[in-house]
């Protein structure tokens, strides 16, 4: 190993340790943290951050990238280090260029902002959250037209979670969809609805956590490289590849969408916790790209989950750990996990509704950043889509515009990731019948295993190396289609509507 | 303020966010990490502390000190600042002895050793653990002699846990208490013994987590600045005095245990939410005594909690968050939580058999210390003296040597504050009922927050600008003395034993 190759990963490893400080504290604040922790935290998240932010835009770091690049250095190379070196080298010119001050306002924003939407949800009023709002949205237009001047404002938010992927296709394939869906939605909503009666109990909440525990078991969640907490709203965090935590929040009216909370960021984890570990502690280890990330949070959740056969082997000790179960006969329960309904909460939505929520979402961004359209404006353009596209219209902001935290800490282009993942799913599912047969049959013998493996094998080990564009071709051997999607879509509720 | 008051207060600010990521990486190493989190968490731990004690040590804050202490400075600083800079000045100078290399030596030998410990009381084997407690022996040893030169290795040691306390006082007031004891617990042993069959049942665990929610809010335990979690030894911590944080661990065959602990750790973190604003983040801010620390939370747990009056207003809510104690009447509650056994384990010793453990470990250091018995000898050294003061010997070293955590990070001179605690609290119950009446009655009568008003004003909100003998002067006005203590075991036991 060359002695700058040395020099780069030492600073990689303070690199890292500042992220996994970073995270420890968000971990904690989202999950345990009492009230009177939080002055405390939140500057101590600014600081590291800060300390972060200085090293990786250090002139030192930008000299010695650009000396690893020059021929000698770079023929000593692997592929693996090369990846690292162009993708450090590229988003360090972009990362330089945005101001130390301002970079420490946003973090700043970030911070107070994520705490006035908190406030703003509990007590449904947009208008603590509005301020905040517009300032996070004019920081960002800054930012970015110091990191990405030649791109279109939405293109480069795009940019920052789905590498190399830009509106135009998305503008494709959500057309593809949303043209598919909308009449398929209106027909399932028109059909007859199962009755769901007897799930309108209440659940232990001991009980679901250990339901939880069994169903991360179950798809292969690693116990010595990860742990579980709650809180607010479930995420998936990881301090390292061999510390990966998911949380969930459980209530006592419903213990099935904590059930698929807990199998959505499962599906996260064992990804991080399956790249390769030659790629870990640097920005090729765990998937930086949201799409391709979602694509197997969902794969697990959906494809798999929500899947009759996926519940075959368990579903016995599944009513066992969580006995109000009891008189629910399987198929009664995949039938209710395949309810279709006009719901406001996209995270409580079910999968095919789950995309127009989306769309919503995708459409009200590109109002912000492309029409201009006010912060003031936002409530009613929301409300006014749920309508169109699910006939159903928000009683009050905390069910409406204010039920995701994505824009408290000014995530703006990440929504369309998670349809991304859903139609990337549709292609991997094509791909993984076409070598392993039928996964209906495979989840019904418990061969899970198998399943997992492919994914492990296919999209996991290379951590972040290859680009989302890329791991289509290479798996899938095509380009970004919903059609794989769309006939899944079908065949599904013909079987479960009668259409 | 004068610019080097301010520069203090920044490189205080500094240590402080230290010091604070140093707890929450330990917080999170014993409640919740995955095995695979070790190494990250063992490294930073390991560097933070590292650039802690790089700070606190620099010859920068050493100037800063000795400028803030000469006479025009002086003049300007109130008494809580004057004591704040004296005491740093006193630490620094003892700390600044200390080469770096050999304090990173001994931060990497307690990591190890800590993970040594663990896997040996699991295993029940001290040969795991036994070259890892010889290691941090001769590195006490070895800092101890940079640190306190003219002190005597075991005054040294305890000068770190109760500064002032010297142990010609502890053999004093220990032997004080040794001579009332030994013929006490004989007595009570060879006593009629309660019928304890109704309680040895299996509790649900869960239940056990409300049951503490109860007692730790009854006691006064700030849910704004504290929290709770889960290890195998509880423990309180502090990330600030806004951030108090206490564990607990729960098992299904004692659901009694747990709730002492709960309520001895919550009088800990009493202790801590209550410092005075003022001294927040500065060596006065908590206490910093752990002899006065324990008299809290033993005054809690013990004076309070082991009386049956505590139990009068919240006995039938206990009832009914545990109902496996629906049959367990009062007045057989209160004689359970006052039933004297011969048994192994400190941490499940009833109250006064609790004293004759401290005694036998302050007596095993010493011998480590003061006589150089080796760490061969230790384990058999430990059996003789149980079955000379408890009649009784453990079975195997999990139970015996390896049982308590304290020698695992090389806290030697740590035990004997326990008692201490415990001969404070003595002290203070006369003083306390002299000026408020009976605490029977004020405990009967629900009136337990005058009895931590008392305590806020008379001891927790001076945070450390009190040393131990200070407080028992201005507080009880005498010097320690172990005699209130074994009176009030002699009323007790006289009761329930019927001696």
């Amino acid at each position: 190993m060359s002695d700058r190759l040395a020099k780069l990963k030492e600073t990689l490893a303070q690199l890292n340790r500042l992220y996994m400080i970073s995270e420890l504290l968000y971990w904690d604040m989202r999950t345990i943290m009492p009230e009177g922790g939080f002055e405390g935290h939140a500057e101590a998240t600014e600081h590291y951050q800060t300390e972060a932010f200085r090293i990786s835009t250090s002139d030192e770091l930008y000299e010695l990238l650009q000396e690893l690049s020059a021929p000698e250095e770079w023929e000593q190379l692997d592929d693996d280090w090369r990846f690292i070196v162009k993708t450090m080298r590229e988003e360090q010119e972009r990362d330089r260029r945005i101001p130390e001050e301002l970079f420490s306002r946003m973090v700043a924003a970030q911070t107070a902002s994520e705490r006035a939407w908190e406030e703003a949800k509990k007590n449904s009023d947009y208008s603590i959250f509005a301020p905040h709002l517009e300032k996070l949205i004019a920081l960002t237009r800054e930012v970015k037209s110091y990191t990405h001047p030649e791109l279109e404002i939405y293109d480069a938010l795009l940019d920052d979670y789905e590498k190399g992927m830009d509106s135009a296709t998305i503008d494709r394939v959500f057309g593809e969809l949303k043209e598919g869906l909308v009449p398929l939605v209106h027909s399932i909503l028109a059909a007859e609805q199962p009755d769901d009666t007897k799930f309108r109990v209440t659940y232990d909440l001991d009980a679901q956590r250990k339901v939880q525990k069994l169903l991360l078991t179950y798809i292969g969640f690693d116990w010595s490289k990860g742990t579980v907490g709650e809180s607010e709203h479930p995420f998936t965090l990881d301090l390292s590849a061999t510390d990966v935590r998911v949380t969930n929040h459980f209530r006592e009216d419903n213990a099935i969408d904590p059930m698929f909370s807990a199998i959505h960021e499962g599906g996260h984890a064992i990804f991080e916790q399956n790249v390769a570990p030659k790629l870990a502690g640097t920005v090729a280890g765990g998937c930086r790209y949201l799409g391709i990330h979602e694509s197997q949070s969902r794969f697990f959740e959906n494809i798999l989950g929500r899947n009759i056969n996926f519940w075959r082997p368990i579903y016995a000790d599944v009513q066992k750990l969580q006995p109000e179960l009891a008189d629910i006969s399987l198929e009664e329960f995949a039938r209710e996990i395949n309810h279709v309904r006009a719901s406001m909460i996209r995270t409580a939505a079910d999968e095919v509704t789950y995309c127009l929520h989306v769309i919503l979402r995708y459409e009200v961004e590109k109002a912000i950043f492309r029409e201009g359209v006010s912060v003031a404006e936002l409530p009613a353009l929301w409300n006014r889509k749920m309508e169109e596209y699910l006939g159903v219209v928000p009683a009050n902001d905390a069910e409406g515009i204010l039920q995701d935290m994505h824009w408290s800490d000014g995530s703006f282009g990440y929504f369309p990731t998670y349809l991304l993942g859903s139609i990337y799913d549709g292609m991997f599912l094509e791909a993984m019948e076409a070598e392993l047969g039928s996964v209906d049959e495979l989840l019904a013998a418990g061969r899970i295993g198998e399943i997992r493996g492919w994914l492990n094998r296919n999209i996991h080990q290379y951590g972040s190396t290859r680009r989302p564009k890329e791991v289509l071709r290479e798996v899938c051997g095509r380009e970004a289609t919903a059609e794989p999607l769309l006939r899944y879509f079908r065949e599904k509720y013909k079987k479960y509507y009668n259409l």
